[in-house]
């Protein structure tokens, strides 16, 4: 026990951050520290108790957050949603400012689930030898914005690698109404399904002349994102990456 | 041999004539008669040479084909496209004008793919019982509509069962553009992907709180259709069907 | 208010029964009655406060429930599994003594997922129009048989209504080891997968030259089966099914 | 044209055979040379008229051709199945005994779909980081063999990979009968479907809590080979991989 991470949560009474405390109290070389919520103040959460903390809070809380720990000497695991580059270069610039002896470290991911991180990664590195690529995502009805952030994510990733490789544009004969074929993100089909029951699903579809490959991610509820969120913390206690690092492929052998 | 059930086909050197000849000599129970094309005079399909005239032509010639094979005397079995209303009605008038002592029959179906017949059929049964549905049709990508006319058919056979049923509309949460969210048939979302090495695919989705049915149909090549063809044949032949018959789910026991 | 049907639970603090105490709460046209735990007297049960009781309790405790029940003029909806035609014959019996004026009810289902149930009543009605037809099932790991009893039920469907249509036996060419083409249940084969992070799955396909229908019924949690528990509780209650029901098809207008 | 890869096919009349000539002739960059059928005696192709050789021929054959092939100076493309460790040794001596000046090379691989490639290759990376994965193999109802090479091939992949990880052994709490779990290759349980209408597909399930991933190939038929033959001749013949090379995710850029 004595050489536990022990990890804080900020955010601890919400929907994802109640569930990370569970994972925490079940997982192997960890020790839950504090369990901070939005009435407290973030100050208690330092290095004498803690050597990482987890956010899970919202996009308008998290910046400040981060920054307030970052100053207070604490590395950060961040699950919140609504970064853009801005907000991550003023995270890289407190960084820069603690830079001394230490390893201070911020890591930030925008999906923790291990599958979906995987079919993004592998959608794009299988591009270049396809002749065509649709992406169909599937959410429970609730979900406001379609298509879904990791969607376009994925269509950016496969026209960059088909960019890169110069492919040809993909075959398309479709003449007069266009509306069944999904929203064109960077020249890839995306399609939206909203469907009582599912929660979150991606689907890529890769076609050549008599083959298909499908990689499809299926995350079922909140607990797929906690395999993804200990293996952050176990990578950033490490003290192998300092500084800033985005996207939970960082850390995968792939 | 004596018993067999003689059958020409009209558009024999087509792509789907010529692939329901070579089924029509494996078949057992039937024997080729005359092999028909478009320069060939229709007028050689008699009673004395046919039972079962199969018509797998073009759009424009159609009409005009099943009208000339009523008027002699044959049965007919029709996989050609583009009948509406107004061409049925002219064939139950040919057919009337005929009706004597024996039971000539015409049959017509959009599509003959048993596993996208019974995939409609049971879509339109089941949909009653689910909070949302909605239908991804996947093809080649030299396809020219979108989406295709069985994903249409699936979609108004789900909503006028749901109709009937009083069911409440949809849940879809979805807030701004909803270009992704696919082409609203009659209150069901459809969605079309165009994949190289794909022929002609359908899928739909039917979900509840915490579950989902899925139905998928997936023609991989003509041969697909041939059973449905040797089915209507016999269907035909047996005198059962006098007059005019559409669908090929007339023929199901379901 | 005053027609509302009221509803008591049997077995409310396991894990199925908690989950109908929450359906009936948010349920139109049901009011919950008594939440009866294995401690308390069935005899509390009564037509006075319940119009149906719905049994989830344990295979060895079911039937003794159920006897009781109808013994004091309840309708009973029993979802506890390990019914047999012996227990069965048992619950008929005590029924046809109480048959006065009323219409008193029992209805149990091996299976309350509709999903579920359409997926095996949908593959036997397809089975003989196909020359293929195998069953896969997926489940969580921790389940203790394989495979399921939903999955045999779907393969003896399949079965026997090709049987009845006298179809030919499945081709299969495989020579040698035979380990992979799972158990042979009355003629199909069915494979079990159990991988973490499922729960119930279900998926019948069946091909001819060319096609292929896919059926699959996926149930990712408990609440896939209220849908069916308030149908049959509905059902039950309108006083239409007199006697013993089995099977939740028999509500389905398929 | 000049600078065109002049490709002659032995085996040319046969299935796959048959189709390489056919892609060569529409392929971009190559010439189709020489067509070689079992009658012909093989001394005729030469540096002279030909760049690469492509051999499809049958496993008591492709060992000799191969040999002579190199003998005579012939970069070689191997498409036929039935190479083992000592037959690759022997076309390895073979290569080292012509090693002058150029860059004579052999390419076996035991299987050209890309799809199929790529499923196996993601296979592996992606299992350390799931709890449980199962294979299952779908073909056509011919096919002798069950499970199929290549899924006994990712089966090990998987198990190799997580063995090198050091992953746990799979949760399974199947007791009693465990036909319907498939055969257990290093591990890994192999499922096997064999389905008229089907061709060659195989589908990897990858399991954890909350969450799935699944890699789909689906090969419809021989033109799904293809792509996968002109990506090998092309790199053959840039001179880049002299010697024995042996797998198409070679020539992948993973």
């Amino acid at each position: 026990m004595g050489n536990d991470i022990r990890v804080s949560v900020v955010g601890a009474q919400g929907r994802m951050g109640s569930s990370v405390v569970s994972a925490l109290a079940a997982a192997e070389g960890m020790t839950p520290a504090l369990a901070v919520t939005a009435d407290d103040d973030l100050g208690v959460v330092t290095p004498d108790n803690t050597d990482v903390a987890v956010e899970f809070t919202v996009p308008d809380a998290t910046l400040g957050n981060v920054l307030k720990l970052v100053e207070q000497g604490v590395s950060v695991v961040v699950g919140t949603t609504g970064w853009d580059d801005g907000k991550l270069s003023q995270v890289r610039k407190a960084l820069e400012k603690r830079s001394g002896p230490g390893s201070q470290s911020v890591f930030i991911a925008p999906n923790f689930a291990i599958s979906a991180v995987l079919a993004d990664v592998f959608a794009a590195k299988a591009a270049p030898y396809f002749t065509s690529a649709e992406v169909i995502e599937l959410h429970h009805p609730d979900k406001l914005d379609a298509p879904s952030g990791t969607a376009i994510h994925t269509a950016r990733a496969i026209a960059s690698s088909r960019g890169q490789a110069r492919c040809a544009s993909m075959p398309d004969g479709t003449q007069g109404n266009t509306a069944s074929r999904g929203q064109v993100v960077d020249g890839v089909h995306v399609h939206a399904v909203r469907l009582e029951g599912l929660n979150a699903h991606e689907e890529v579809l890769l076609g050549n002349a008599g083959e298909q490959l499908v990689i499809r991610a299926d995350s079922f509820d909140r607990s797929s994102f906690m395999p993804g969120v200990l293996l952050a913390v176990r990578k950033i206690a490490s003290g192998d990456y300092p500084g800033l690092t985005v996207g939970l492929d960082t850390f995968l052998d792939l």
